[in-house]
């Protein structure tokens, strides 16, 4: 089994001011896959402009103080969700087209997290789907949280990702963005970074302080802690650029290609 | 806590051959209920026409033979939860719009059946969305079935009404379709039917067999005998014509509107 994480960057415009999506990407994306045809697949995907925006707006996750906060909250935490959900079904809608047989399941329907951390999820219904052959599609959501003072929190696809594949072992995990991968320093900044073939640690890195980007979900940063915690456990993954034509599809056929390794 | 089922036939046209939305409805729909502002509220809605001509077409819940009929029944199935996901989504989109802050919560995402009939489901996500003053939308959906012979069956919004309340037992169950409830015999086939205010068993019923409409989630007959089940548990149900403005609104209030109890 393969768990896919494709990118908020990489499938809408994650910089856009109003909720965008990267149809051209989508488009080929659904194709490399399907021409790929993995046995078992599980698709995640992040929620890019069409989570940030109103989690940021709606401040999903911080304290709530006064009652007209709390309403105001529960508004704001209904559209974030219904904005996701919108991407979710365009996601949807691209890989049925190229007849995989995607299938939603919204972590806002079955997750429950505590002071932002996955708390309780039952992946029985995910399990029986793999076994029925379908590929089930989750994103980045908000969800309701037990910590009393929040209330509600946003889940991330990284977030997601770390913890399906602790319950579920998958044999590969492929995280796909708009980036070949984890550079030892900010590529943008310096003409001479390094694309690193394996991270095994955050000190691997000098460049971090750039990667601190703006991202409700935690940056690059975040998502490298997640998944450097699951190669401590032993589970590999594989960064790789989905922007960039036929990468996803030969990396899905089991081919050798440009990014990195995270692993112990 | 009230339990209101839209009927598909409220707020999809039943009878077109493609899925095709009552925008009309909807919307005044959404308005009476905002209006109403009930206290803690359920939404369970009808799949209409974007339910009943998927599933037909790919007999969803009948026996699978052969790897080829797994495998066609597989993307029917895909098909069928986006296309009532699409109807959702439209439904969400309308609440939202009168500030209700709506909540998709679909049943392909959390509910497994056998033979057809709900086996497990986690209400708690459900329990915490009410607690938080948002309002859970279900509908009638697909779900994988633990019948080895079937692997998937179509669980109708009654299903789901029924289930709900036997868990969650709602002080309220108001069913709004576009009938004004139930007639001792058929209403287009005698002029002199008479719609009864009360029901009690399938026996206070002469019509039953005009009731046999064409409905793969089983037709008047079906509904009722769902709703009388709950009745003999001792929770009452009350049908409405959602279709006739403002009965809605007035029966969320707490007026006493024309219709029909289902009760003991």
């Amino acid at each position: 089994m393969i768990i896919l994480k494709l990118g908020g960057s990489v499938i809408t415009r994650k910089e856009a001011t109003e909720p965008t999506l990267e149809p051209v990407n989508l488009d080929r994306i659904a194709r490399e896959i399907a021409r790929a045809k993995p046995d078992k697949l599980i698709i995640i995907h992040g929620a890019g402009s069409f989570g940030h925006l109103h989690a940021r707006k709606y401040e999903i996750g911080s304290p709530i103080h006064t009652k007209g906060e709390l309403q105001e909250k529960r508004m704001g935490f209904a559209l974030t969700q219904n904005s996701v959900k919108d991407l979710n079904h365009s996601v949807c809608h691209y890989l049925l087209e190229y007849g995989i047989p995607a299938l939603a399941v919204p972590p806002s329907s079955f997750i429950i997290t505590h002071n932002k951390r996955i708390k309780s999820a039952n992946l029985e219904i995910i399990e029986k789907y793999l076994e029925m052959g379908l590929v089930p599609v989750l994103h980045g959501d908000v969800v309701p949280d037990t910590q009393k003072s929040i209330q509600m929190a946003v889940v991330s696809g990284d977030q997601l990702v770390n913890y399906l594949s602790l319950q579920l072992k998958p044999e590969r995990i492929i995280l796909g963005s708009d980036v070949d991968g984890i550079y030892d320093r900010d590529p943008k900044k310096h003409t001479h970074a390094q694309l690193l073939e394996v991270v095994k640690s955050l000190e691997d890195l000098q460049f971090l302080e750039g990667a601190q980007t703006v991202d409700v979900t935690g940056g690059m940063a975040g998502k490298l802690k997640e998944l450097l915690e699951l190669a401590g456990k032993g589970i590999e993954s594989e960064l790789i650029n989905a922007g960039c034509e036929g990468l996803l599809e030969r990396t899905l056929k089991g081919e050798k290609v440009r990014g990195t390794l995270i692993s112990k």
